[in-house]
């Protein structure tokens, strides 16, 4: 399916319709996804609605008449939100999320929801990944990367916490982004860690992207920001768990800052500051007390229902989180936000590991979100777009990150990127 | 209704079963509540439960027994939530908040759903001021306070966004507390302003609320700092906005003043910062975007079945909001938390108006939340107990405020000025 830049241009200049759209969204779905397993449920009335759309009957705005997949923690009103949990089988909560009502509002047709891992936490569902359906997609938002990726929606809405944007993106070979914590307001979304959680796209360019968060957040600067502009300054940052990535994924991140530089950009090493070591064991304080507490009527009450990595999970985090480590991390966490500014220095963005390497064989383990997680708990926006292969063919991304609020610079940033990567 | 700490004594030593006080909290629920309208139901199943708590077969904890009144945007399991509105009425969302999951697992009982204003924003329901019926017990958590001042319930959760604990509890002569932002989790609580929205409790003592808070969060220093310690160091803060209360809460606040002052307290005058000036500004930049945005689907589908206040408040806010101005607010929002610190300055806390006066006469409106807005933005601890009252006989509170995380010294001050109260 076309892109979402490329479905307004038509369907604005009358070249295509809505309905159009929406009918090729099916017949691809259809298609692939017996294969893929993206999808929770399929919008039956999305073709109605397209023609609503087609007739000037709906709401028209900057998303007018493109399909959108929905993770499915991500409440609905129109279709079933199970949290990708057995125990909300055909759970309907009534009220659209906050989120999809504004994609409404902006002309969006909600394409289906998107598969997800159970809470979006670390059990995965059925989904494979488009580039080898014996890898895993990446999770927690797996669907959504994964219809993203096989071009069977041009955006698809996912949440993070620890890693469930970039990490995925990366496996998938789409741009992923975590916008800045708060850009997009979280009401009717199922929480995970209340001070985490955040919600962002996934599309399969950085104009596309740049578009969405533009419509979605009322900041037309963003739209903007997705085309290339004047050469940024570019931090390459090696975190101190540098070791966790493979090799070829090194050499992927190095070609990147190459190509960044031989196409104009200011690329300097970054060395990690004292508080950045403590990334890690910071978003691990806070995210080991307050997701088992999200949790805690499941938890106490409905465990026997529970997948068994997402019981076994909250046992995990609960048993190693105390009230004292909590309230440290809490307290270190302002730190490290204000410390930031030290970290990125002179730089418009960090660039950065996106995920250890390729998906990891099989679909049982989503892998590893440690190039994630102390971003996700920094508020900063970060955006993944794809930079190479891995020995197996599959995709590896690079990563991002700006300072809080300003995600328009990284939009920048990660279309010049794109561009220069091109051109390598 | 006895209070938690002698609840908990009396099922302790065996002189009272939990049974008893769960029949004793309907009996004063069916002689009161035709008055007074505080619950928007009862959970018929309590009585069950109190008697499986008897017999040591449910969970004991912090709260064995004590029963608790929920704010009806909290949703619950076992009974319907339909946020104060009509567009939900007899909706069930099928799971315990995290914050209910909690308070059963600590054994307490849950004796109702208490009356909320419309999403708890500015549409009153039916709740009275049990001082006196013709004025409004505040809102938005207006059942919640009611029920505790009637004595119907010995503590109840309530929310607060803008003055939403601490002004109804102010007007119903009960002590009200909003602890530090997500001290107790959020998840599960219909969300009205994503930043700001805070979970609280109502108690008939200082002491009955470090006993819950302790309880609900895991604590345990909470239930000590409920009881009086030594002399706390005060700074008396006429905020700039002080012309806003009236002359006898001026005289109620100086009272207060020389009464800890008496009673060995170290009082000092404060004066506003510079940053101090603007938190008012700032609060509304926040809510004035978030809360719209957080009833989007509400506002832009259902907008006719909504109360006609709630319909032109959201029109009203989202009016004067911008990307701009929210996007200024958040980060004077970061400013202004750092700030604190200066204005505190050598204190333990703050003392200050809680509200401006006595509750206004008739229902319609709940009552001015300029005392209590800053102070949501901040994220910091706030306490309010009665300390005197108006020319009409109502209750007047006075309000303690400490830094983000130290609750435990904002209840020791809110402790040794109860008994320096009552000494007075």
């Amino acid at each position: 399916m076309r892109g979402v830049h490329q479905i307004l241009a038509a369907i604005e200049s009358g070249s295509l319709k809505a309905e159009t759209v929406f009918a090729d969204g099916l017949d691809l779905i259809a298609e692939q996804d017996p294969d893929i397993r993206a999808w929770v449920s399929v919008n039956d009335a999305g073709l109605a609605q397209a023609r609503r759309i087609d007739r000037g009957l709906a709401p028209h705005g900057g998303l007018t008449g493109v399909p959108l997949g929905v993770k499915d923690v991500i409440e609905t009103r129109d279709l079933p939100t199970a949290y990708g949990s057995g125990l909300y089988a055909g759970h309907r909560p009534g009220t659209d999320a906050a989120c999809v009502a504004k994609a409404k509002a902006e002309g969006a047709l909600i394409m289906g929801k998107t598969v997800t891992t159970e809470f979006a936490f670390i059990s995965p569902n059925e989904t494979c990944n488009p580039h080898n359906s014996a890898h895993t997609p990446g999770g927690s938002s797996s669907g959504s990367a994964a219809a993203v990726a096989a071009g069977m929606v041009p955006v698809a809405y996912g949440t993070q916490t620890s890693g469930s944007i970039i990490r995925p993106a990366s496996f998938c070979g789409v741009v992923g982004c975590k916008p800045s914590f708060g850009l997009i307001d979280r009401t009717g979304t199922k929480t995970l860690a209340q001070s985490l959680d955040t919600i962002g796209a996934f599309t399969r360019s950085v104009g596309d992207l740049g578009i969405v968060l533009a419509a979605l957040s009322d900041r037309p600067a963003l739209a903007e920001a997705g085309v290339p502009d004047e050469a940024p300054r570019i931090g390459l940052f090696l975190p101190p768990e540098a070791d966790v990535a493979e090799d070829y994924t090194h050499e992927i991140l190095q070609a990147a800052a190459r190509a960044a530089d031989a196409a104009g950009a200011t690329v300097t090493d970054t060395a990690p500051t004292e508080i950045s070591r403590r990334h890690l064991a910071i978003h691990e304080g806070v995210m080991d007390r307050e997701l088992p507490t999200a949790l805690m009527d499941e938890r106490l009450h409905r465990n026997e229902r529970l997948a068994p990595m997402t019981r076994q999970g909250l046992v995990d985090l609960w048993t190693r989180s105390s009230v004292e480590t909590y309230d440290a991390a809490m307290r270190a966490m302002a730190e490290a936000q204000a410390g930031f500014a030290e970290l990125i220095g002179e730089n418009d963005v960090l660039l950065t590991f996106a995920a250890p390497g390729e998906a990891p064989e099989g679909l049982g383990y989503t892998g590893d979100p440690t190039f994630n997680r102390g971003w996700t708990m920094l508020r900063v926006p970060c955006v993944t777009l794809p930079a190479g292969q891995g020995p197996k063919g599959l995709p590896v991304g690079v990563q991002l990150v700006g300072r809080f609020g300003e995600d328009a610079r990284v939009l920048r940033a990660a279309a010049f990127l794109e561009n220069a990567l091109a051109a390598a």
